[in-house]
Protein backbone atom coordinates (compact mmCIF):
# COMPACT_ATOMS: atom_id res chain seq x y z
CA UNK A 1 0.00 0.00 0.00
CA UNK A 2 1.27 3.64 -0.74
CA UNK A 3 0.99 6.58 0.82
CA UNK A 4 -1.70 7.50 -1.54
CA UNK A 5 -4.03 4.20 -1.37
CA UNK A 6 -7.42 4.65 -0.97
CA UNK A 7 -8.74 1.84 0.84
CA UNK A 8 -11.62 0.02 2.63
CA UNK A 9 -11.30 1.08 5.89
CA UNK A 10 -10.99 -1.88 7.90
CA UNK A 11 -14.06 -1.15 10.21
CA UNK A 12 -17.30 0.88 9.20
CA UNK A 13 -17.77 3.47 6.96
CA UNK A 14 -18.54 0.44 4.06
CA UNK A 15 -21.95 1.81 3.75
CA UNK A 16 -21.10 5.60 3.25
CA UNK A 17 -18.43 4.13 1.00
CA UNK A 18 -21.03 2.51 -0.90
CA UNK A 19 -23.85 4.97 -1.17
CA UNK A 20 -20.96 7.48 -2.53
CA UNK A 21 -20.23 5.05 -5.28
CA UNK A 22 -23.51 4.78 -6.39
CA UNK A 23 -24.15 8.50 -6.08
CA UNK A 24 -21.09 9.33 -8.27
CA UNK A 25 -22.43 6.33 -11.24
CA UNK A 26 -25.73 8.48 -11.04
CA UNK A 27 -23.77 11.76 -11.45
CA UNK A 28 -21.40 10.92 -13.69
CA UNK A 29 -23.83 8.96 -16.07
CA UNK A 30 -26.33 12.17 -15.84
CA UNK A 31 -24.16 14.99 -16.16
CA UNK A 32 -20.47 13.36 -17.12
CA UNK A 33 -17.83 13.34 -15.51
CA UNK A 34 -16.04 16.45 -15.77
CA UNK A 35 -19.32 18.05 -14.97
CA UNK A 36 -20.91 16.47 -11.96
CA UNK A 37 -19.04 17.86 -8.96
CA UNK A 38 -18.06 16.03 -5.45
CA UNK A 39 -20.38 18.39 -3.47
CA UNK A 40 -23.44 16.66 -5.50
CA UNK A 41 -22.43 13.30 -5.29
CA UNK A 42 -22.09 13.54 -1.72
CA UNK A 43 -25.52 15.56 -1.72
CA UNK A 44 -27.28 12.22 -3.80
CA UNK A 45 -25.40 10.12 -1.52
CA UNK A 46 -26.33 11.74 1.66
CA UNK A 47 -22.92 11.78 3.06
CA UNK A 48 -20.85 14.30 4.25
CA UNK A 49 -18.14 15.66 0.66
CA UNK A 50 -15.12 15.35 3.16
CA UNK A 51 -15.56 11.45 3.15
CA UNK A 52 -14.99 11.30 -0.96
CA UNK A 53 -11.16 12.28 -0.13
CA UNK A 54 -10.91 10.44 3.28
CA UNK A 55 -12.34 7.13 0.71
CA UNK A 56 -11.04 8.02 -2.37
CA UNK A 57 -8.50 10.75 -2.21
CA UNK A 58 -9.72 12.52 -5.46
CA UNK A 59 -12.64 12.66 -8.34
CA UNK A 60 -10.42 10.34 -10.43
CA UNK A 61 -10.27 7.85 -7.57
CA UNK A 62 -13.84 7.81 -6.83
CA UNK A 63 -13.92 7.20 -10.70
CA UNK A 64 -11.97 4.50 -10.72
CA UNK A 65 -13.91 2.97 -7.52
CA UNK A 66 -17.13 2.83 -9.64
CA UNK A 67 -15.61 0.98 -12.43
CA UNK A 68 -14.70 -1.88 -9.98
CA UNK A 69 -11.46 -2.91 -11.53
CA UNK A 70 -9.57 -5.83 -10.09
CA UNK A 71 -6.54 -3.72 -9.12
CA UNK A 72 -6.50 0.45 -8.84
CA UNK A 73 -4.89 1.92 -11.75
CA UNK A 74 -3.74 4.90 -9.97
CA UNK A 75 -2.23 3.68 -7.13
CA UNK A 76 -0.14 0.92 -9.71
CA UNK A 77 0.44 4.20 -11.87
CA UNK A 78 1.90 5.93 -9.05
CA UNK A 79 4.35 3.27 -7.60
CA UNK A 80 5.63 2.75 -11.42
CA UNK A 81 6.30 6.48 -12.19
CA UNK A 82 8.52 7.02 -8.84
CA UNK A 83 12.14 5.96 -9.75
CA UNK A 84 14.58 6.02 -12.59
CA UNK A 85 13.65 8.77 -14.41
CA UNK A 86 15.27 7.12 -17.63
CA UNK A 87 13.24 3.86 -17.56
CA UNK A 88 9.90 5.32 -16.59
CA UNK A 89 8.57 3.67 -19.63
CA UNK A 90 9.75 0.59 -18.95
CA UNK A 91 8.57 0.52 -15.32
CA UNK A 92 4.93 1.89 -16.78
CA UNK A 93 4.34 -0.70 -19.30
CA UNK A 94 5.85 -3.57 -17.31
CA UNK A 95 3.17 -2.55 -14.66
CA UNK A 96 0.02 -2.27 -17.22
CA UNK A 97 0.86 -5.47 -18.29
CA UNK A 98 1.51 -7.72 -15.21
CA UNK A 99 -1.78 -5.98 -13.90
CA UNK A 100 -3.82 -6.44 -17.26
CA UNK A 101 -3.02 -9.83 -17.54
CA UNK A 102 -4.46 -11.44 -15.55
CA UNK A 103 -7.89 -9.91 -16.54
CA UNK A 104 -7.39 -9.84 -19.43
CA UNK A 105 -11.04 -10.75 -20.13
CA UNK A 106 -11.91 -8.22 -18.09
CA UNK A 107 -10.15 -5.83 -19.98
CA UNK A 108 -11.61 -6.61 -23.67
CA UNK A 109 -15.11 -6.39 -21.82
CA UNK A 110 -14.87 -2.95 -20.51
CA UNK A 111 -13.26 -1.53 -23.95
CA UNK A 112 -16.16 -3.26 -25.76
CA UNK A 113 -18.72 -2.06 -23.66
CA UNK A 114 -17.38 1.48 -23.34
CA UNK A 115 -16.00 1.67 -27.04
CA UNK A 116 -19.19 0.87 -28.19
CA UNK A 117 -21.50 2.70 -26.35
CA UNK A 118 -23.42 4.83 -28.65
CA UNK A 119 -22.70 7.66 -26.61
CA UNK A 120 -19.15 9.28 -25.76
CA UNK A 121 -20.23 9.57 -22.49
CA UNK A 122 -18.05 6.31 -20.74
CA UNK A 123 -16.53 6.00 -17.42
CA UNK A 124 -13.71 4.17 -19.31
CA UNK A 125 -13.13 7.08 -21.77
CA UNK A 126 -13.16 9.46 -18.77
CA UNK A 127 -10.53 7.23 -17.21
CA UNK A 128 -8.26 7.29 -20.12
CA UNK A 129 -9.15 11.77 -20.01
CA UNK A 130 -7.91 12.32 -16.29
CA UNK A 131 -5.50 9.87 -15.56
CA UNK A 132 -2.42 10.86 -18.01
CA UNK A 133 -4.01 14.35 -17.41
CA UNK A 134 -3.48 14.05 -13.79
CA UNK A 135 -0.92 11.77 -12.91
CA UNK A 136 1.86 11.81 -15.68
CA UNK A 137 2.07 15.11 -17.29
CA UNK A 138 2.57 17.00 -14.27
CA UNK A 139 5.76 14.49 -14.14
CA UNK A 140 6.71 15.54 -17.55
CA UNK A 141 9.05 18.53 -18.92
CA UNK A 142 9.64 20.93 -21.66
CA UNK A 143 6.43 21.69 -24.22
CA UNK A 144 3.11 19.55 -25.29
CA UNK A 145 3.11 17.77 -21.77
CA UNK A 146 -0.84 16.74 -21.62
CA UNK A 147 -0.42 15.80 -25.70
CA UNK A 148 2.61 13.82 -24.81
CA UNK A 149 0.94 12.16 -21.57
CA UNK A 150 -2.38 11.80 -23.57
CA UNK A 151 -0.37 10.36 -26.43
CA UNK A 152 1.80 8.19 -23.88
CA UNK A 153 -1.44 6.60 -22.98
CA UNK A 154 -3.22 6.15 -26.38
CA UNK A 155 -0.05 3.90 -27.04
CA UNK A 156 -0.68 1.71 -23.94
CA UNK A 157 -4.50 1.58 -25.17
CA UNK A 158 -3.05 0.23 -28.69
CA UNK A 159 -0.88 -2.43 -27.38
CA UNK A 160 -4.07 -3.30 -24.88
CA UNK A 161 -6.41 -3.52 -27.64
CA UNK A 162 -4.32 -5.55 -30.16
CA UNK A 163 -3.22 -7.86 -26.95
CA UNK A 164 -6.49 -8.05 -25.19
CA UNK A 165 -9.40 -7.19 -27.18
CA UNK A 166 -8.56 -8.00 -31.08
CA UNK A 167 -5.66 -10.74 -29.70
CA UNK A 168 -3.09 -9.91 -32.70
CA UNK A 169 0.04 -12.57 -33.17
CA UNK A 170 2.75 -11.99 -32.24
CA UNK A 171 1.94 -8.99 -29.48
CA UNK A 172 -1.14 -11.43 -28.40
CA UNK A 173 1.18 -14.05 -26.99
CA UNK A 174 4.47 -12.47 -26.43
CA UNK A 175 6.03 -12.35 -23.25
CA UNK A 176 6.03 -9.27 -21.17
CA UNK A 177 9.90 -8.86 -21.39
CA UNK A 178 9.63 -8.78 -24.79
CA UNK A 179 6.91 -6.27 -25.13
CA UNK A 180 8.56 -3.84 -22.88
CA UNK A 181 11.82 -4.24 -24.48
CA UNK A 182 9.84 -3.42 -27.88
CA UNK A 183 7.46 -0.69 -26.73
CA UNK A 184 9.04 0.93 -23.55
CA UNK A 185 12.40 2.68 -25.64
CA UNK A 186 8.98 3.93 -28.03
CA UNK A 187 7.50 5.18 -25.42
CA UNK A 188 10.14 6.92 -23.40
CA UNK A 189 10.65 9.01 -25.86
CA UNK A 190 7.38 10.82 -25.40
CA UNK A 191 8.68 11.21 -21.45
CA UNK A 192 12.04 12.57 -22.24
CA UNK A 193 11.82 14.10 -26.18
CA UNK B 1 -1.42 6.12 -58.68
CA UNK B 2 1.56 3.99 -58.13
CA UNK B 3 2.95 0.78 -59.53
CA UNK B 4 0.95 -1.05 -57.05
CA UNK B 5 -2.19 0.73 -57.53
CA UNK B 6 -5.05 -2.05 -57.87
CA UNK B 7 -7.63 -0.24 -59.33
CA UNK B 8 -11.07 -0.22 -60.87
CA UNK B 9 -10.52 -1.15 -64.71
CA UNK B 10 -11.49 1.67 -67.23
CA UNK B 11 -13.98 -0.30 -68.67
CA UNK B 12 -15.66 -3.35 -68.56
CA UNK B 13 -14.57 -6.15 -65.73
CA UNK B 14 -16.95 -4.64 -63.44
CA UNK B 15 -19.00 -7.33 -62.46
CA UNK B 16 -16.19 -9.74 -61.99
CA UNK B 17 -14.48 -7.94 -59.68
CA UNK B 18 -18.04 -7.18 -57.85
CA UNK B 19 -18.37 -11.01 -58.35
CA UNK B 20 -14.68 -11.45 -55.98
CA UNK B 21 -15.63 -9.24 -53.69
CA UNK B 22 -18.76 -10.35 -52.89
CA UNK B 23 -17.95 -14.44 -52.66
CA UNK B 24 -14.61 -13.18 -50.37
CA UNK B 25 -17.18 -11.06 -48.25
CA UNK B 26 -18.68 -14.82 -47.81
CA UNK B 27 -15.72 -17.09 -47.20
CA UNK B 28 -14.29 -14.69 -45.14
CA UNK B 29 -16.74 -14.69 -42.96
CA UNK B 30 -17.49 -18.08 -43.06
CA UNK B 31 -13.55 -19.43 -42.79
CA UNK B 32 -12.33 -16.34 -41.35
CA UNK B 33 -8.96 -14.38 -43.67
CA UNK B 34 -6.87 -16.69 -43.23
CA UNK B 35 -8.07 -19.85 -44.13
CA UNK B 36 -10.05 -18.74 -46.77
CA UNK B 37 -7.93 -19.13 -50.02
CA UNK B 38 -8.04 -17.53 -53.31
CA UNK B 39 -9.06 -20.38 -55.13
CA UNK B 40 -12.39 -20.88 -53.10
CA UNK B 41 -12.96 -17.40 -53.60
CA UNK B 42 -12.55 -17.15 -57.24
CA UNK B 43 -14.52 -20.65 -57.17
CA UNK B 44 -17.53 -19.41 -55.22
CA UNK B 45 -17.23 -16.14 -57.76
CA UNK B 46 -17.35 -18.38 -61.03
CA UNK B 47 -14.33 -16.30 -62.06
CA UNK B 48 -10.75 -16.93 -63.07
CA UNK B 49 -8.24 -16.89 -59.90
CA UNK B 50 -5.77 -15.09 -61.90
CA UNK B 51 -8.18 -12.16 -62.12
CA UNK B 52 -7.73 -11.96 -58.05
CA UNK B 53 -4.00 -10.74 -58.85
CA UNK B 54 -5.30 -8.04 -61.52
CA UNK B 55 -8.00 -6.46 -59.72
CA UNK B 56 -6.70 -6.64 -56.04
CA UNK B 57 -2.98 -7.28 -56.45
CA UNK B 58 -3.12 -9.59 -53.18
CA UNK B 59 -5.03 -11.29 -50.91
CA UNK B 60 -4.67 -8.49 -48.73
CA UNK B 61 -6.01 -6.11 -51.61
CA UNK B 62 -9.18 -7.92 -52.30
CA UNK B 63 -9.73 -8.01 -48.06
CA UNK B 64 -9.16 -3.83 -48.38
CA UNK B 65 -11.73 -3.66 -51.29
CA UNK B 66 -13.79 -5.85 -49.06
CA UNK B 67 -14.53 -2.94 -46.50
CA UNK B 68 -15.04 -0.38 -49.20
CA UNK B 69 -12.81 1.91 -47.57
CA UNK B 70 -13.08 5.58 -48.88
CA UNK B 71 -9.30 5.07 -49.97
CA UNK B 72 -6.65 2.37 -50.07
CA UNK B 73 -4.72 1.94 -47.23
CA UNK B 74 -1.69 -0.11 -49.13
CA UNK B 75 -1.05 2.44 -51.59
CA UNK B 76 -0.81 5.21 -48.98
CA UNK B 77 1.21 2.97 -46.75
CA UNK B 78 3.32 2.03 -49.57
CA UNK B 79 3.75 5.88 -50.60
CA UNK B 80 4.70 6.87 -47.20
CA UNK B 81 7.44 3.83 -47.11
CA UNK B 82 9.06 4.95 -50.16
CA UNK B 83 11.80 7.42 -49.08
CA UNK B 84 14.25 8.83 -46.25
CA UNK B 85 14.06 6.06 -43.68
CA UNK B 86 15.33 8.48 -40.72
CA UNK B 87 11.69 9.91 -41.45
CA UNK B 88 9.40 7.42 -42.62
CA UNK B 89 7.21 7.42 -38.81
CA UNK B 90 6.44 11.22 -39.74
CA UNK B 91 5.88 10.13 -42.83
CA UNK B 92 3.69 6.97 -42.26
CA UNK B 93 1.91 9.09 -39.44
CA UNK B 94 0.74 12.18 -41.88
CA UNK B 95 -0.44 9.79 -44.31
CA UNK B 96 -2.58 7.90 -41.86
CA UNK B 97 -3.91 11.22 -40.44
CA UNK B 98 -4.66 13.17 -43.95
CA UNK B 99 -6.24 10.30 -44.91
CA UNK B 100 -8.58 9.65 -42.09
CA UNK B 101 -8.82 12.81 -40.91
CA UNK B 102 -11.93 13.92 -43.62
CA UNK B 103 -13.26 10.32 -42.87
CA UNK B 104 -13.24 10.29 -38.68
CA UNK B 105 -16.78 8.74 -38.61
CA UNK B 106 -16.36 6.18 -41.05
CA UNK B 107 -13.34 5.24 -39.08
CA UNK B 108 -15.21 5.20 -35.75
CA UNK B 109 -17.99 3.42 -36.77
CA UNK B 110 -15.66 0.51 -38.46
CA UNK B 111 -13.91 0.83 -35.18
CA UNK B 112 -17.01 -0.10 -32.92
CA UNK B 113 -18.71 -2.78 -35.38
CA UNK B 114 -15.66 -4.42 -35.99
CA UNK B 115 -14.29 -4.16 -32.01
CA UNK B 116 -17.45 -4.82 -30.30
CA UNK B 117 -18.09 -7.75 -32.82
CA UNK B 118 -18.69 -10.46 -30.52
CA UNK B 119 -16.90 -12.95 -32.66
CA UNK B 120 -13.02 -12.54 -33.07
CA UNK B 121 -13.74 -12.73 -36.61
CA UNK B 122 -13.37 -9.27 -38.12
CA UNK B 123 -12.24 -7.93 -41.34
CA UNK B 124 -10.85 -4.54 -39.73
CA UNK B 125 -8.60 -6.64 -37.35
CA UNK B 126 -7.75 -9.33 -40.23
CA UNK B 127 -6.42 -6.08 -41.85
CA UNK B 128 -4.42 -4.68 -38.86
CA UNK B 129 -2.84 -8.15 -38.68
CA UNK B 130 -2.05 -8.50 -42.10
CA UNK B 131 -1.26 -4.85 -42.95
CA UNK B 132 2.04 -4.67 -40.85
CA UNK B 133 3.11 -8.40 -40.91
CA UNK B 134 3.14 -8.32 -45.05
CA UNK B 135 4.24 -4.61 -45.41
CA UNK B 136 6.19 -2.96 -42.94
CA UNK B 137 7.94 -5.75 -41.29
CA UNK B 138 9.84 -6.73 -44.63
CA UNK B 139 11.52 -2.96 -44.57
CA UNK B 140 12.72 -3.51 -40.85
CA UNK B 141 16.21 -4.89 -40.05
CA UNK B 142 17.68 -6.36 -36.69
CA UNK B 143 15.14 -8.51 -34.29
CA UNK B 144 11.63 -8.97 -33.55
CA UNK B 145 10.56 -7.55 -36.47
CA UNK B 146 6.65 -9.33 -36.93
CA UNK B 147 6.30 -7.50 -32.96
CA UNK B 148 7.73 -4.12 -34.12
CA UNK B 149 5.83 -3.99 -37.10
CA UNK B 150 2.71 -4.69 -35.59
CA UNK B 151 4.21 -2.49 -32.47
CA UNK B 152 3.92 0.47 -34.62
CA UNK B 153 0.47 -0.43 -36.09
CA UNK B 154 -0.98 -0.47 -32.49
CA UNK B 155 0.33 2.39 -32.04
CA UNK B 156 -1.25 4.41 -34.92
CA UNK B 157 -4.18 2.50 -33.71
CA UNK B 158 -4.14 3.38 -30.20
CA UNK B 159 -3.86 7.60 -31.52
CA UNK B 160 -6.96 6.83 -34.25
CA UNK B 161 -9.06 5.70 -31.40
CA UNK B 162 -8.22 8.75 -28.88
CA UNK B 163 -8.56 11.12 -32.08
CA UNK B 164 -11.54 9.35 -33.91
CA UNK B 165 -13.20 7.12 -31.51
CA UNK B 166 -12.94 8.32 -27.62
CA UNK B 167 -12.23 12.21 -29.10
CA UNK B 168 -10.38 13.48 -25.73
CA UNK B 169 -8.55 16.34 -25.85
CA UNK B 170 -5.78 17.62 -27.13
CA UNK B 171 -5.87 14.61 -29.08
CA UNK B 172 -8.88 14.81 -30.71
CA UNK B 173 -8.40 18.34 -32.20
CA UNK B 174 -4.69 18.56 -32.29
CA UNK B 175 -3.54 19.83 -35.69
CA UNK B 176 -1.66 17.02 -37.58
CA UNK B 177 1.48 18.84 -37.56
CA UNK B 178 1.38 18.77 -33.65
CA UNK B 179 0.40 14.95 -33.44
CA UNK B 180 3.33 14.36 -35.64
CA UNK B 181 5.70 16.56 -33.95
CA UNK B 182 4.47 14.37 -30.55
CA UNK B 183 4.13 10.63 -32.39
CA UNK B 184 6.57 10.38 -35.41
CA UNK B 185 9.75 10.24 -32.85
CA UNK B 186 8.30 7.63 -30.58
CA UNK B 187 7.30 5.73 -33.78
CA UNK B 188 10.39 5.87 -35.50
CA UNK B 189 12.10 3.83 -33.07
CA UNK B 190 10.61 1.06 -33.54
CA UNK B 191 11.64 1.00 -37.24
CA UNK B 192 15.23 1.35 -36.00
CA UNK B 193 15.40 0.53 -32.36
Amino acid sequence: MNARSRGRPAGGGGDKRGLLIAAARRQFAAKGYEVASLRSIATDAGVDVSLVSHYFGDKAGLLVATLELPFDPIDRLESALSGDRASMAQRIVRTFLTSWDPHREVFATLFRVNVAAPSSRSPLIDLVREIPATFLAQRLEGANRQLRALAFASELIGLAAVRYVARIEPVASAPVDDLVLVYAPSMQVLLDP
